[in-house]
């Protein structure tokens, strides 16, 4: 009830600030920043990969040349965080360029959308590819989606062309009985090697038709990777926007012959590999059709490592915690930028986020950013072309549709904490837990008492967020 | 007593093995390897710098272009070791390409050598400097030396022309009194920001005379890059050695005012960026003599991030626990090869160890590994010219005199753990506690259990080096 009267508070809000033009709605000048309708973008997104990753972020034994190289190429970004720290609410973000409380795509009753769900991403919501669309991009989704799949929900009826993957997540749909003691989390710990592609149901879909069922897993890396080249080859002539959702490395781990018991991080490490030898194909080709300079690419990742799949999850390096909390380590990512001649080869600490890339791809595409409802996403396109100062200064960190905590330029106040995925670990913090995370980015020493200043601006800021903020009517709760 | 038995029994078993020659003394035959007499060797050598504080290894808020440069156009190691976790044993080591033990340059009395120490290297051992000295390289130190600060053990009668640095940490001899409750450490956690020079009467040596007291350590390290530029400089038509070991981030932290304040990390990342910034000159100097090709240079550091010092220490990143300890954090460091067109591009997850300097360059200058004596070094020069395997498969984590841990392989074999500064931590394990570092290079997961063979085999390999180990007489214990 209260999620139906958010909702309509919602609705008639947006109209408002529709008629208005307030300041949260931005119109796009790009006097500043080169303008090029032709940019093609490329984001390809893994699944669970943490912070810590790929070689250049500090893994030790994973090897990623291909990720590495498009780095130290590109700009490699320190600070990128993702919109939420789980699967659904985390795509609706990228996506749509809004925190997923303001669509409904977070809930405090279910995390992420399942087999049995009832809805998916409003029709209402905008998505780049809808943006992109509106000036004759060619649009593709390769991979995961997880935003709804009921056909009225699929990528193909939110502004994509084209569709080639799986619905929701690689390890739904278990076709086996757990009998361990552990349960689900003894598949990841104990049995990980001995899981097959059919003990998961996961339909494999082209548009929206099922062409395989359980899709085969141990080929989808790689034929993830060649269905991008294909839609690149047949699209080069046009402006392309290419969304690559691999569902690895999130459980259960699958790789093709070619890299299986190859990398020294085991099974994950291979699954990791084989993306980036993907993702170095993809590279070349856009280098040998001479596409490479005016496409430009980005790495990054839903959430962080899925820590309680142990050995089976990834890390998140110096970062605390992983996937589902709001420590860091569940929200901040790789960020790869990589556009050669275009992007300005750099690291960059500043703060960017996937919301960011709807407001930027608009901008570069010259599209302007829908005016009738708020938009989180901010244009980087200064720091990717001029290694400009980043205009975002405050990062969300929303767990379900609560705000748990915020950072504002260096700090980070956390009002909520809780662990990921370990059960009863709620805890609300008055006044807030205070980190400087570019000191201190392990989040190891709390400092509020020393800087009730800082405190006090931060909730300043965050007034100012709440009183803004219309949450959408809840998507995720309906099921079964 | 039992120290000075010990010290006999090695030396007849010195004088026995010199005669007959056995399996631990090597010839070295370079066949197989590019011999250029006039390659230069430079070592770069930081101080309590953890595995995670460089861009390169995945550090976001340390800024550090040249040595991420540096390691994406030679090979960046990511399982590099230090002979020990604490200063001097590891220097020793670096020096003798021997474990510290050996030499009674780790005791189970004293850690590390103090200002009042009676002792230091002894004069029977065989340095870097002097074997390279023997063909004619010029040799200079400039920095920390930290191995007798007496002058019939300081650089100069170790093998070194030159030196100029520090003879000890940079944190001795406090010159104030401590009068907060957590007494030395507050220092670093409390008034890190307020420290001065003057509060340590550190004297800085020019070959055996001081000539500052206490040593201006604000500019120490612009001071040590622009020396090791003036001995390259002097030394240019001759081979040479130069041995750069800086004396930060060890605390106290000071930085010249160009850095000061400019790092998002805070003091500890000024000093960081500093550093690295000289190694920029330093390779940069190289680039515009031509010296470049024929020089090879290695970063690294002595041991893990000191962590009790808090926001003041470094950070081992995904690895567990730092200095003093033997869990990797303590003895895992950032390993750093460059030498345009002759090191081969790489990232290496193979074993390597600073001993193997000893043995490595040794080899390449063409000079024979001492026979008479243990030398625990391996020549990596395989790897890094051809890109070949590392001929290393085991490592050895001594604390003081005694075997904690072993790797062998993957697998790493904890006979004893202890947190590197926290009392009362130390537990023995029977059977040991067992990682697998590639899989697991956090050290979460023990799975002994399962291994009961790779502990037979690690077993094994232990026994053979125990049977081998002659310590030498402890030269730490004497002080006051």
């Amino acid at each position: 009830m209260k999620a139906i009267l958010n909702s309509t508070v919602g609705f008639l809000l947006i109209l408002l600030l529709g008629c208005t033009n307030g300041p949260n709605h931005k119109q796009v000048e790009n006097q500043d920043t080169p303008i090029d309708k032709k940019t093609n973008f490329i984001i390809i997104f893994a699944d669970d990969l943490g912070y810590g990753d790929l070689g250049v972020y500090g893994h030790p034994t994973i090897n990623t040349p291909n990720l590495d190289k498009m780095a130290s190429e590109g700009q490699k970004w320190t600070s990128f965080y993702v919109g939420a720290s789980v699967c659904t609410p985390s795509r609706a973000a990228l996506l749509t360029g809004r925190l997923p409380v303001r669509s409904g795509m977070a809930s405090p009753i279910a995390r992420v959308l399942f087999p049995n769900s009832h809805n998916g991403l409003p029709k209402s919501e905008i998505t780049l590819a809808e943006q992109l669309k509106s000036v004759d991009y060619a649009t593709a989704i390769v991979g995961k989606w997880h935003l709804g799949h009921k056909e009225e929900f699929l990528p193909t009826n939110h502004g994509f062309d084209y569709y080639f993957g799986i619905p929701y997540s690689n390890d739904m749909d278990l076709t086996r009985e757990l009998n361990t003691p552990g349960g689900y989390w003894d598949l990841w710990t104990e049995e990980a090697e001995n899981l097959k592609s059919e003990d998961f149901n996961v339909p494999l879909i082209r548009n929206t038709e099922i062409v395989e069922r359980p899709a085969d897993q141990t080929t989808i890396t790689r034929r993830f990777t060649e269905e991008s080249i294909k839609f690149i080859k047949e699209n080069k002539e046009k402006p392309f926007f290419l969304y690559l959702a691999h569902n690895l490395p999130h459980v259960p781990l699958f790789a093709s012959e070619e890299f299986l018991g190859k990398s020294r991080r085991g099974l994950y490490g291979d699954v990791v590999e084989e993306i980036d030898h993907g993702i170095g194909r993809i590279l070349n080709y856009l280098r040998e059709e001479g596409l490479a300079e005016n496409t430009i690419v980005v790495f990054t990742s839903d959430n962080g490592p899925w820590l309680p799949t142990e050995n089976s999850g990834g890390t998140a390096g110096l970062l605390k915690d992983g996937k589902g909390s709001t420590w860091e380590g569940g929200m901040r990512e790789p960020g790869i930028f990589w556009s050669p001649g275009k992007i300005k080869p750099k690291v960059v600490m500043d703060m960017g986020t996937t919301m960011d890339l709807f407001t930027t791809f608009s901008a570069i595409a010259g599209v302007p950013i829908p005016n009738d409802r708020v938009v989180d996403g901010l244009d980087l396109s200064p720091v990717l072309f001029e290694g400009a100062e980043s205009p975002r200064n405050a990062v969300y960190y929303y767990r379900g549709d609560e705000l748990y905590a915020i950072r504002v330029g260096a700090y980070k106040a956390h009002f909520i904490t809780e662990a990921g995925y370990t059960a009863n670990t709620r805890k609300e913090h008055h006044p807030p837990l205070l980190y400087n995370v570019e000191i201190d980015p392990s989040e190891r020493f709390n400092i509020s008492a020393d800087h009730p200043d800082v405190i006090a601006r931060i909730e300043n800021v965050v007034k100012a967020h709440e009183a803004k903020m219309v949450k959408g009517a809840d998507q995720l709760k309906d099921r079964g």
